[in-house]
């Protein structure tokens, strides 16, 4: 039933040239990355380990060759059941220096003296390591110079592979079942703390690995918040319940939601749902290479009539709960084949409520193929 | 069963004056936070949609007064529910500017045309927001300089009040009986990935919020790994089975493990499983205002042995899995009540091969009070 873990060593060395041809055109002689998803990309390191802030991870990829791995020594082990042969330990945290020396060393090694070493620095790109360290660093490679990564990193992940989407499609698929479950642990004056604990409970035995994002909320006539933890409040008959999951399975996120109407749903409710549900589908129709992500936010916004201020109507998905692009006015991301993303209109209700609704798909030569299953127009009732 | 959540706003108000004492000492005008626990720290601002890494936050606290949320307006509702008042939003993501803008205007409000300003810089700290961004604030707040925070806020987490106290020790019960059911889910040919599914389940069982952290492995004679993802390969009679959670209760973590032998234990792992509980209770004896983090270190490490390279043996434990300091040998914190630790030796069976025993203790005047259950010697048989 499930598709087999991981990648081929092949997948992991191609994404390493495409970088590689990429950092060249940039005048770049290194990559330096830090953070989870863009050395997981290249490594295949997988662990949840990175929950714990204290230690720092470096992946090296220099002009040609395979990536070189800079890290704590407690992820050996983990490290050299990958693809990656390179792999320089110390052991952290070392308070004279947590391994800033040891990556300046290599940095030096691989590039010459006056080499441009590319760090992500664009929007929603983070720097995984101490301010403190990264200054040393900058003092400790001679005349090399620090600089933007051109997003050649967010520039290769935004295309999926088919063994990525299989991932990805293997845990929206199990999300799902999880939604299609709802009924057996959501009723009027259940808590909608106790709704959450139950419905991370659905996700796992229906087989995700964790359920590293769940958001939700109940009310009448919708909600007015989206990223809310749940209270002990309980649910009450007439309210709307959203429930959005990003669950995982090996790395990879589905992110989509499901409303369900507690009793009989108002009229306001149920053509709030008609036309978030006709939304997706306005956009899902015109997805396709070529299109801009700006025009499917028009296509959603035409029939949804959000408004200045809604933010954004979907979003990229894949190793991170939400990735580039944003489904914006002004993104204007040409789709290709293999992009995946999050269809996730809004509608107003009244008196400030509203209701979301999402869908995840990918773009294909012909079109967009759903990877959740789309939804009727007609709400769920509980 | 339960305590109350959240938290008093007297608390916050204590935080963000004794921030301010810190801030005059330091000579800083203004702190500038950035991460998921410095600004609930000072907020409250609990969600877990710091899964996105789309869209930045930040919290500016001033020389005095309460602290101002300069953050994305999908934040909006739900910080307007915390005790902050200032609150300024942008339409986040926005391509033109994602919050800069609003962010220099309010330094620039708030502090004098010299003031130093104060981010997170040190080992553990993280800033989270594009560098391209960092930059582009130090363009804009004319002669103000961002520079060290002087570690204020982790200086002031260290010490945990009461109420922190209680719901880290709600987090250790609902793992202690988690971990007391083990024997439901665990049992030769069962899978890795399995037992790690429904061991997370227990955990949202027995009242944990969400499960954000767990690790495990399984083998003969112990493991050699603590970090790496379960696998589909069955647990076998006489391996080792080591389960290590750090679940959630209203956004404070505990952090330990618990071992498991798949039918009766090798001399070697019986003692060495020994040695770890008499390393753990040698450095909970010791544990007291005055002494230093060194000295537990000191106090596991003539037990297990483990030698040099073995990393620490404990860390600080609260809002993150893995808190300030360390237990090695080279961090001499003084202990002070209040302070929540983890214990958690490491002991070599053979080839490689260890076990990993951890407790979390909190320090009071008179010593160290057990937050999870302390552990027989004889390790728990399946």
């Amino acid at each position: 039933m499930f598709p087999k873990r991981g990648f081929s060593v092949e997948e992991f060395r191609t994404r390493t040239r495409n970088a590689q041809t990429l950092m060249r055109e940039a005048g770049l002689a290194a990559l330096l990355l830090t953070t989870e998803p863009e050395i997981r990309y290249y490594t295949g390191f997988l662990t949840r380990f990175w929950e714990s802030p204290t230690r720092p991870w470096f992946l090296v990829i220099r002009e040609s060759g395979d990536p070189i791995a800079v890290i704590p020594s407690i992820g050996a082990h983990l490290m050299s059941q990958s693809w990656i042969s390179d792999i320089r330990c110390w052991g952290a945290p070392d308070y004279a220096d947590d391994g800033v020396g040891l990556l300046a060393e290599t940095l030096t090694e691989v590039t010459a003296g006056d080499a441009m070493i590319g760090v992500a620095d664009q929007m929603e790109s983070h720097l995984r390591m101490p301010l403190q360290s990264f200054e040393q660093l900058r003092c400790e490679i001679g005349g090399r110079r620090l600089t933007g990564d051109h997003a050649i990193t967010r520039h290769l992940r935004l295309i999926k592979s088919d063994t990525e989407i299989d991932k990805i499609r293997v845990a929206a698929r199990i999300a799902d079942r999880a939604f299609d479950r709802v009924q057996e642990i959501a009723e009027a004056e259940v808590s909608l703390a106790e709704v959450f604990r139950r419905f991370q409970i659905l996700c796992l035995e229906e087989g995700a690995d964790w359920v590293p994002y769940l958001a939700g909320a109940a009310g009448a006539l919708g909600y007015c918040d989206v990223i809310s933890p749940a209270t002990e409040a309980p649910i009450s008959p007439g309210d709307v319940l959203m429930l959005d999951t990003g669950l995982v399975w090996d790395g990879y996120f589905c992110d989509f939601d499901r409303n369900y109407s507690i009793g009989p749903p108002s009229p306001a409710v149920q053509a709030a749902h008609a036309r978030l549900v006709e939304a997706c589908h306005a956009a899902a129709e015109i997805a396709r290479p070529g299109v801009r992500a700006s025009d499917l936010f028009h296509a959603m916004e035409a029939i949804v009539k959000a408004g200045p201020g809604s933010g954004r109507l979907g979003h990229g998905l894949g190793m991170q709960l939400t990735e580039w692009p944003s489904l914006i006015a002004e993104d204007h991301t040409v789709l290709a084949p293999g992009m995946v993303l999050t269809l996730e209109p809004l509608a107003a209700t009244q008196d400030g409520k509203f209701l979301v609704h999402e869908e995840n798909i990918v773009i294909r030569e012909t079109g967009a193929e759903y990877l959740s299953t789309p939804q009727p127009s007609e709400i769920r009732v509980i």
